[in-house]
């Protein structure tokens, strides 16, 4: 049997960890290489019953090679500025699965979104985005005639969520979680702000996404 | 000089880890310990006149005594039963404060909640928190007579909360990460959920319960 060793950045396949990501893997199209079940997993049979309809024989790790559907031009998606926490990553695609937007432009300096932690925190939602990466802005806008809606500060109360028009295909573009969107990014589109008290220095990243999304979906 | 040592539940203290949480403690009401700053910490002479200005000559960790104001009667609260994860009740205080819902109840087994990871993880919000804990239902509504508005599936376009009618005192009532509200608690609210595609499980609990706050706040 081919060894396979902890999962780092370099490596050629990530992981599932866990039952439940395995099983939405085991159910995508991806090719899978091998899946590991521990003998005290207690749905063991069920499991291999899964991947004997797979026609594997290979028997809850599952190792997949890193690569991914690359997001479609004209559709509404996600643009995450050098994200940098990869628990906050796979939180957001969870909650774009439950919002319907199923395409993830990641730009810049960005967490390696191949890391098991990612994929775990999407609760396998990874396995039902299209993603595509580019350096810059530059590369980006090669590709893509989206509406930026850009997360930021503004004292403007026509920049509220509550009043912004949105015609798609949109992107919500989210900078960093600590430096948020550079300066200079109100160029590329329309800002937005989710109103809120001046107690906190701001939300939360998977949580101001996961508002736009839920805000986004209503008005479209 | 007193020891402190490493957090554990049954402390007296709890701890403020960096910076940020502990100046937050500073600007509080709370009583505070101790100090510890690091000679590396670049901003020590700033916090150092932080310090002296609330007349303390202790001189970046603060310990604090396990104390919290308990939640007040007739207001909108957050009701969490059985949390079970720290950083997602930390993460759920930060955006409490962020839409001004300042009073918060915990029902039954939950997490440790002056656990220093909590702490960190809503950015020092915990202190501008009040909290309450009781150990079941039967305390609880002895205590607070607020609406019930039960996050929970729901096949009822009625409850969604698109539609939902909030009438105030609200309280949120939100399940443990895995196993939800338990079955019953139909009887003491109204349900309400949030539209979401059939491709997941479920929105992580912070996210529905941030989700939710967005939402009433608008509505109010």
């Amino acid at each position: 049997m081919k060894k396979y060793k902890r999962y780092n950045k370099k490596s050629e396949y990530s992981y599932t960890l866990g039952a439940f990501p395995t099983i939405e893997l085991l159910q995508s199209d991806k090719e899978i290489e091998a899946v590991f079940i521990d003998e005290n997993y207690k749905d063991k049979e069920k499991l291999i019953d899964i991947l004997n309809e797979k026609k594997n024989k290979t028997l809850v790790i599952a190792a997949f090679k890193k690569e991914s559907q690359p997001v479609l031009k004209n559709k509404n998606h996600i643009f995450l500025h050098e994200i940098s926490d990869m628990g906050n990553l796979g939180t957001i695609m969870r909650s774009m699965l439950a919002f319907s937007v199923k395409d993830l432009v990641l730009v810049g300096n960005v967490a390696d979104y191949f890391n098991p932690k990612v994929i775990r925190a999407s609760m396998g939602a990874f396995f039902k985005l299209r993603i595509s990466h580019y350096e810059n802005m530059e590369e980006y806008l090669r590709d893509h005639k989206n509406n930026l809606y850009l997360f930021m500060l503004s004292l403007d109360e026509k920049d509220s969520i509550y009043r912004k028009k949105v015609e798609e295909p949109f992107a919500l573009v989210m900078g960093n979680e600590a430096s948020g969107l550079p300066n200079g990014f109100e160029k590329y589109g329309e800002k937005v702000f989710i109103p809120q008290s001046k107690d906190v220095d701001s939300l939360n990243l998977p949580i101001a996404t996961s508002i736009g999304l839920y805000e986004f979906r209503r008005k479209i």
